[in-house]
């Protein structure tokens, strides 16, 4: 609590106009800021007095009909007319606007900021704190959202669910479909595209079967086998939006090892334990170390494995999820800072050893004031018929 | 050709070390020269004797699988322990390699850029000059991977064409398929999500019927109706390859009115006009202008319409295209320089009134020594049965 004052009497005492300069795709703070969506470069700025996007023509109609309601748009057009030579056009805005020091986000881009730093004009950029802090905290609005896109994440990975279910064990050990040999290929681009057909995009989409899944962002190839974990996670971006799902769930089509079983196990019980601890004020950090160590006491140490590589539970508990798919807060051991109501993170503790592969379970919640909602209501099964 | 003389003679006289920090998806120049596709931010450098991509343990062996032969794969964690207190990651990555001086891309992030000046780093950026000059010119595998990308466009466009021809006309004039009122929305999803299954990925789709596709950006919604043209403007990424696919035909489900018809010929004419000057050394410009001369020689003068919109022909005649939808070179009436073989770009022509909608006719094809390859073979046609 003390914290998000700071934040805003920081702001009412020194506000400092903002600008970005980036493709909605890209940045998410322009996104959020102007509600716009455009595959290209375009221009937002914030003064005390006014919220104003600058776009080519080609897109000023649809702009005029997508933007936020309080955002101002501008066709750049007529604009550029008084741009002086050699000018650029973010510094020949601010002379119009007489602005001499604007709040820029950290990425933006360099070759904009050397034209404006030359013009005299100052750049404010705020590494180590969010360009818009009220996007840690979201709004009724934007948990509806990303509640419609964990729903749409739900359905999608209990097709994945159906077809392992529906799928036949041939006698080599891997799985057969509709009479075809089962590729992570084939269910990538399945599962991609019926979200696709839902109006979300999904890429990268992993489905690591084996000791595949021992690399947390393997995205997994070839065939399916039986009797081994397949680390299956999800995470799409709904296209009207932008809010994302996330979601991991870990199945095995037939038989676990004896050793799979009980990793799964340890790896549930870390997720119940950090999701116990959630409400407005727990520390991150704590969180992510409670999971860690129900894993260590379950007998999963983290270390390097046989082949060098890192093994264990190595990556955060969590992270943010809203119009970035990692976004603050973390989860982890080095945020210490306190989680508080409206965040939206994700809780997925794993497991991954070069012997065997991986586990990871993974379901997105917003934080309450004493406690947590879970968007996800599927459960979490190992084994399939 | 004196161009390209002038580029390769200044880049062995001054090698410069280069570093990007980007995702390949929002960077084009991480993912030509690592050739490692990763959602989040990596680094990657390269001085005269290496090429280096410093990723995370968690994307560590998926790298050293997918980033290119000559790409060395670096684990982010040990390097950050001889980061000192208070020092960014690519200061000390400078520190420790020697380097007091870095080539940087026009969107290198300012945050980056300002830890790397503050510790005594300089930073070159070269605004009007491409990062990579080499990108413009597509070498024989690049030129398949463009190919493949056209090929599934216009199998999808196929797709369209046969759903158009497929559905009925009601009483009330508009389309409808499977006994269902014909979308912009469920053309947009539908054909979306055939791309993904594919391996492709397509969004913003443009299916824009009548008088939406007067804007040339606007994506088109509601019912499809009869007798006025639809812009379809299709763009798919390969997920593979990360080449792109981009192609327009505008049709007519039934009969078009006498100026749409005469409209899509002057397009036609214009396309057709462009095309066959094509050729290594031809200003980009010159193409433009003529394509321009055509429209407006056919009666379709370019200016501002009743509703104070631009209309005419009033965007670029073409664009580059690679890893980018819309890169170096333009073929523009601001682009003055040749255009040489290798360059992969747009043809476009468009016509948009307020008072009947858009024609827009796009082939992508590839500049060759006396003339060019079309990428495409669909052909033009407007009205459909």
């Amino acid at each position: 609590m003390r914290q998000k004052n700071d934040l805003s009497s920081k702001k009412i005492k020194t506000f400092t106009p903002k600008l970005i300069i980036a493709a909605s795709e890209s940045s998410a703070d322009i996104l959020y800021a102007s509600k716009f969506n455009a595959p290209d470069d375009f221009l937002y700025y914030e003064t005390e007095s006014e919220k104003c996007i600058v776009v080519s023509p080609l897109e000023y109609s649809r702009a005029l009909e997508e933007a936020g309601e309080e955002v101002k748009v501008i066709d750049r057009v007529p604009l550029m007319k008084q741009v002086r030579q050699g000018e650029s056009f973010a510094v020949a805005l601010s002379r119009i606007l007489g602005i001499n020091c604007w709040q820029v986000p950290a990425s933006f881009p360099y070759s904009e900021a050397q034209a404006l730093l030359n013009a005299g004009i100052q750049l404010q950029c705020l590494e180590d704190q969010p360009f818009f802090p009220e996007r840690l905290v979201k709004n009724e609005k934007e948990i509806e959202a990303i509640q419609a896109s964990v729903a749409v994440t739900e359905e999608i990975m209990c097709q994945l669910r159906d077809i392992l279910i529906k799928s036949k064990i041939n006698t080599k050990g891997f799985l057969e479909y509709k009479r075809r040999i089962l590729t992570c290929e084939f269910l990538r681009s399945e599962l991609e595209g019926n979200f696709k057909k839902k109006g979300f995009s999904a890429s990268h989409t992993i489905i690591a079967p084996g000791i595949q899944g021992a690399a947390p962002h393997n995205h997994g190839t070839g065939p399916v086998p039986a009797g081994v974990p397949i680390v299956a996670d999800i995470f799409p971006r709904s296209d009207a939006t932008g809010y994302w799902g996330d979601m991991t769930r870990t199945f095995v089509k037939g038989k676990a090892k004896p050793i799979v079983k009980r990793a799964f196990k340890a790896v549930k019980k870390a997720s119940d334990t950090a999701k116990k601890m959630l409400h407005d004020g727990v520390i991150a950090a704590d969180v992510h170390k409670a999971a860690a160590e129900v894993l260590t006491a379950a007998g999963f140490p983290t270390g390097r494995g046989k082949d060098g590589m890192p093994c264990g539970f190595f990556h955060g508990l969590g992270h943010g999820v809203g119009l970035e798919i990692h976004e603050a807060p973390r989860v982890s051991p080095l945020n210490e800072k306190p989680l508080v109501s409206g965040n939206v993170v994700s809780i997925e503790p794993g497991l991954y050893y070069p012997e065997w592969g991986g586990i990871r379970l993974e379901d997105l919640v917003v934080i309450q004031k004493k406690s947590y909602r879970n968007f996800n209501t599927m459960e979490m099964e190992l084994e399939l018929p």
